[in-house]
């Protein structure tokens, strides 16, 4: 039987919620097939742990994670600390620790959801987003000169190198290539910043001529968000820096219906680390005890995570359950318009599992 | 008869389309009004004149607009020529030069008009966004090291000084607070670009300290796209950096129903020097000599510029012929679903103008 040795890191708020949730439901797809099982560790690394001890997560944190095959992530955030502790110090700290320089994220307007556009526009969302997850404008680079004075200055610097444009491209172009249409379009900024990413779009002009059957475009990102709301019909996979496709990804996300159904994969493609998946809806202050925090994000993150792992077979029946879950429309949550609870939404998915085999 | 001198700059593409039109209109409205009256001088700058010359516009472009009570632009864009010629060589150079400032778009969805979002969120629109437009991810600092080699690395450098966030942020309060629901917005992303960002906040946080009456919410520019598609009902103003609400405001023009009808004004508020209004579409390659380039983004550019020369009455009188021929709907170029051309547009806006009075 393969084992596969998971990191859980339930984080803070309700991702504690969505991540005992994913697990129950990827133990109930390995009970199922018998082929294979997971060996989970849980961490208790976050805000409380903050709280207790300064720390996010122990020094030696990124290390640790090494020896998983992969990490199954809540959300992190904190309304009494400050992102650049919370965030960096933890979700950014394993991200580029463990060079996970790719982030996936599919966008989909599941059955039955409602999104906000017109319905003949939403049903055409079927988006991958790859996001440079590496470097650019989170790099962390930058400085302030006179601070206090009448003529401070700040300095935030993006910071792009060739190598880390290459290997993102490269691994947009493939992702691309393995989807129907082999599509990809590169979004740029070269118009207005006019050093590093004109040095993003020469690479990506480099590596795209190694991939002559991808159909192949570009977009300001400005103009970008236009394309997804006006005609998200002609968009497959998207390219793009990581504060754009930041933008760009929640975007798409709202766009789907619901923040709570998001996935993302930070992959590191070499496999010589682990990769780290996690539901993009965050930590969810406004939901914290009311349980009744959106699980389906967290499942199709572990979609995504059966599939690094191998297990191409049982993420498309995990993705099944979900897409029958909201096609059907008994068990959705409150963001979706319904009255489910998390349990209730995980107890359907199983399920649906359990009666598919 | 108070007189108006404006300097026309058609520009590229449609550009010149729209000017003539937007023209003829404002000389509608003078005639009609007999209180004021319009001395117009045209300038050939832009791409042909590239090709002619080698410049965009002469060296002493700028000064010569000084003597100018405004400019009423077209557009700038050229297949041919680089983005960092037609753009910073001429639109970027202008409002740099003259410090325009303050960018500010309104979005509103027009009486009729089909936007992306479902009615029901659709109708809701009526935002202004103000652009920093002077420094921040424009500033074009940045540059490159060891070209060419694998090792290459490029630089974006976003530049923010504490001077130039606090006067557009202390605009855009004032702008807040000259409507109906006193409501603004800050937009940052400070919790991922840790250095000028931050001083950002700072100051605006500082800034509209002088503004009790104000209700102000604060938001990360990736979940502001998700609050335009999802709550546009809670959005009236918006302060955003030079890249954050070029995004936020594209997207907000799509979400009005074409990119026909966005208008802009670059402003310098002290007016020291002229400010500069024109239409967000750009210069349309696939439109021109088509004859059916949506004007109302000029005549709504044309209704803010009447609103900053003091016509308050006209620029009303203008919006509200606007509104009338969109509602009629039998005057609509093709971008908004109709068949009239630029000129059938133009007469209907004229028609109306001159029944008012
Ligand atoms: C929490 C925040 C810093 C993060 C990001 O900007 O990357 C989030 O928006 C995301 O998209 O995962
Ligand atoms: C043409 C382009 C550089 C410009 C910008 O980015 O400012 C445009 O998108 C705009 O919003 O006016």
């Amino acid at each position: 039987m393969r084992r596969h040795k998971i990191a859980l890191i339930p984080g803070d708020g309700i991702g504690s919620d969505v991540i005992t949730a994913g697990r129950e439901v990827l133990d109930a797809l390995a009970g199922a097939d018998g082929g294979f099982g997971f060996d989970f560790e849980s961490f208790d690394w976050g805000s409380d742990r903050y709280r207790r001890t300064g720390k996010m997560m122990p020094d030696d944190g990124v290390d640790t994670l090494r020896g998983f095959d992969a990490i199954y992530f809540g959300a992190v955030g904190d309304p009494e600390i400050p992102d650049h502790i919370t965030l960096w110090e933890l979700r950014l700290a394993i991200c580029q620790g463990l060079d996970q320089y790719a982030n996936v994220r599919p966008s989909r307007l599941l059955p039955n959801i409602t999104g906000p556009l017109r319905p003949e526009l939403g049903r055409d969302i079927d988006w991958v987003i790859v996001r440079e997850n590496s470097e650019g404008e989170y790099a962390g680079a930058g400085g302030r000169a006179h601070r206090g004075l009448p003529i401070e200055v700040g300095l935030d610097v993006s910071v792009f190198t060739r190598a880390g444009i290459e290997r993102v491209c490269r691994f947009a172009c493939e992702l691309a290539m393995s989807r129907p249409r082999k599509k990809l379009t590169v979004v740029t900024k070269s118009n207005a910043q006019r050093h590093g990413m004109v040095l993003w779009d020469e690479v990506c002009r480099c590596v795209i001529k190694d991939f002559p059957a991808l159909d192949v475009d570009w977009m300001l990102v400005d103009a970008m968000t236009m394309r997804l709301v006006l005609r998200p019909g002609t968009v497959d996979t998207v390219l793009a820096t990581n504060l754009h496709a930041d933008v760009l990804s929640d975007l798409a996300s709202a766009l789907s219906g619901s923040l709570g159904i998001g996935a993302t994969a930070n992959l590191a493609p070499d496999r010589s680390t682990p990769s780290m998946f996690e539901p993009i809806h965050g930590s969810g202050f406004d939901l914290i005890g009311k349980g009744i925090a959106n699980p389906i994000g967290a499942f199709w993150s572990a979609v995504m995570m059966l599939e690094h792992l191998g297990e191409a077979q049982a993420a498309a029946r995990l993705m099944a359950a979900i897409e029958q879950v909201t096609a059907e429309g008994v068990a959705l949550t409150p963001d979706l318009g319904g009255t489910a609870r998390t349990g209730e939404v995980t107890a359907a998915v199983i399920g649906i599992l359990q009666r598919q085999s």
